[in-house]
């Protein structure tokens, strides 16, 4: 069974806001085992709204239009499905006189253009709508099923999560579509592709590699009767995957390498305390964005002048002066410092430049030196990245999780 | 002149990630004055790739397509266009050989899919990337246009708004669409709406409010020749917006509140230091995520736990202990540390609880305070904030930018 997802609406197709329904209606497809296809975005144009339905109503078991249901001339949606269908459209009395009531609770005058939300293709049965004035569609004619859900968030997600996911999970009447994510660091994609390509040939699961900042994803995907099932289609593959590569595998599904790297803190019962210079403080802000990081964070300096470095944080200015603020040295001086200042039992440091210049020692974009200090010592990484400033900074943070982690492992 | 969008990835149809792209290239699109007038989204299958691609530039004059470009099997973008517009593939030797270089230079070795990335339709010229390793695709052939830009963002971007507008605005050489964003701090939308109603009403130009967190955005868009002339329609309109709003206008455009706040601070030859503990480094993240931030900004303390708070910020711990750390004394102490230690004009402080559960003290999830100490004393703003986690660290960094600006102005 297949679906497609058609987004109606010209501040939509113009990009003046971004369409978080769509993904989260084809989340709800999958997760009723219901494969989304194509998904479409058009503006509030009668002729092309006709069209894409058409379009889509030929290759699709079900289509799902989110938008254009308001009282507004310009939402075509109801028009354009009964259109596309070869319904009439008729008014439902009961719909109408709700509407007359709402208004006159309110005490606002009913524009008399809100009666169209009284309406519905012949083929439509309605989904209650107890957030908004207008109510969904389910339309099932020729075989084909036509939802139509509205655009305003706080009616939407109801609609969608609620009645609409129970008629989907029964119209499809057993199998669904289960994922898990693989988190893998350290390690490139086109070498994580190498390393599993013939566990990407399987069909129940499928194996699928995405690309991150300076990480890669595995999304491991079984079709089955239910959830349980899927899982236990899902467990082998995983520990293949996990066989080969070893601790670049992180984590699964949501959990950021923040996180994971906390995790491992916590449960030895160690602490980190951050030194940061060209990142100005994401560091601390990505470990301190996982919710109970005060179990393993200390704190930390934002290092980011000379002179911040030299009183806040204690590295010795003729180490600066010797070999510059973007130096393994100084790294190395960073990472021992904050480590001993806070008490912690890992200082993890971050000194480099960013961009969008050389800096005042013509140390090139990019340049980067991570330090890690620790009960055994510490450990200086130098990286070259490119990119934008952010892709930069994002980069030495990922790299400073890693390594840490690495250090923990 | 009329455009389609395609987005191409399984991972972007199925919802797994929310597709941002196709809404910045619709808006590149209307400001070169060419009407999107369809969107679509596909997964990594080739035929229905090459179907929607067909339909596409039979319908339309611009194609542009999203993702795919990368160098594993499932990056079909380049192939698919090719096999769409009837062309042959053909490898650019150049480009061959820089991936080799990039590949060598790093000490990494190439897999073989990577030269992919080498390869692009006979009737394309390549757009170059200097953030990654895919090139970009232009294909003109029998009057039709397709555009092939990559998905990892930090390539995406540049690319749209680089060279791909400018090759849109040589094509379209006519009217164009052209907007200022007016950005508006400590006023809510709603406010904003009132006082500019009358403004809304415009056709030529056209004022459309859009909330964000923590602040406010007006739209100013006009049509005109060419840009200037847009810009002439949009002026006036502006100062009238500016002079009913005052100093709540902080930016245009991509003016963040943070790029803002450190142009004031540049301009008065003046510097700022941070003192963290609910956000972690999040404040001083965004503060030098603004390429030229050294100008201004001294560095900064995360003060996490009350241990680094006592003894890296030197707050007096009989405050920490007779207020509890979330707490106004605290703040005021923190900002005034801060500013002292780093020798900064302004120290900034942020303590609170940013959840998800009532702290130690029993301070509730959300309280905030905000301490700004400068040469004429300090004030300490209070705040409780909904939302989850990553939302209340955000809107305590938005208010103490803003707070630390309304010091400066």
């Amino acid at each position: 069974m297949t679906a497609e997802i058609v987004s109606v609406g010209t501040e939509l197709l113009l990009g003046q806001i971004t369409d978080t329904h769509a993904p989260l209606m084809a989340r709800i497809l999958a997760e009723c085992g219901i494969g989304c296809t194509r998904r479409a975005t058009i503006g509030d144009n009668m002729d092309r709204l006709v069209g894409t339905l058409k379009g889509a109503i030929e290759r699709a078991d079900v289509v799902v239009t989110i938008g254009g249901l308001g009282p507004t001339l310009d939402d075509l949606t109801r028009d354009g499905i009964a259109m596309a269908l070869g319904d009439e459209m008729e008014e439902v009395p009961e719909v109408a006189e709700k509407l007359r009531q709402f208004f006159a609770s309110r005490n606002i005058r009913m524009a008399e253009s809100t009666l169209r939300q009284a309406q519905k293709p012949t083929s439509a049965t309605l989904v209650d709508n107890p957030n908004g004035t207008a109510p969904g569609l389910i339309c099932q004619k020729n075989g084909k099923v036509v939802i139509a859900l509205p655009g305003p968030k706080g009616e939407f997600d109801p609609m969608a999560q609620g009645p609409v996911r129970q008629f989907l999970e029964q119209l499809q009447g057993g199998q669904v579509i289960h994922s898990r994510v693989l988190r893998i660091i350290g390690m490139g994609e086109s070498h994580v592709e190498e390393r599993v390509r013939d566990l990407m040939d399987g069909e129940n699961p499928t194996v699928a590699p995405y690309a991150q900042t300076a990480e890669c994803h595995l999304r491991v995907t079984a079709r089955a009767e239910n959830r349980e099932a899927a899982d236990l289609l899902i467990d082998p593959v995983v520990d293949e995957i996990r066989s080969r590569l070893g601790n670049h595998l992180y984590g699964f599904n949501e959990t950021t390498i923040e996180a994971a790297t906390l995790d491992l803190l916590v449960a030895k019962g160690e602490t980190v305390a951050v030194a940061e210079s060209m990142t100005g403080g994401a560091l601390g802000a990505r470990i301190t964005s996982v919710p109970g990081s005060s179990k393993a964070f200390k704190g930390g300096v934002i290092a980011y002048t000379v002179s911040a470095k030299e009183s806040v944080l204690g590295v010795p200015s003729e180490i600066i002066a010797a070999h510059g603020p973007v130096s393994e040295e100084v790294a190395k001086a960073m990472a021992e410092a904050v480590r001993d200042r806070l008490g912690a039992t890992y200082g993890v440091s971050i000194t480099g430049n960013a961009g969008p210049t050389a800096d005042v020692d013509g140390k090139p974009v990019g340049l980067t030196y991570i330090g890690v200090a620790g009960p055994n010592g510490t450990t200086v990484e130098q990286a070259q990245y490119r990119g934008l400033r952010e892709d930069i900074q994002r980069r030495a943070t990922q790299t400073a999780l890693a390594q840490l982690r690495w250090k923990l492992l």
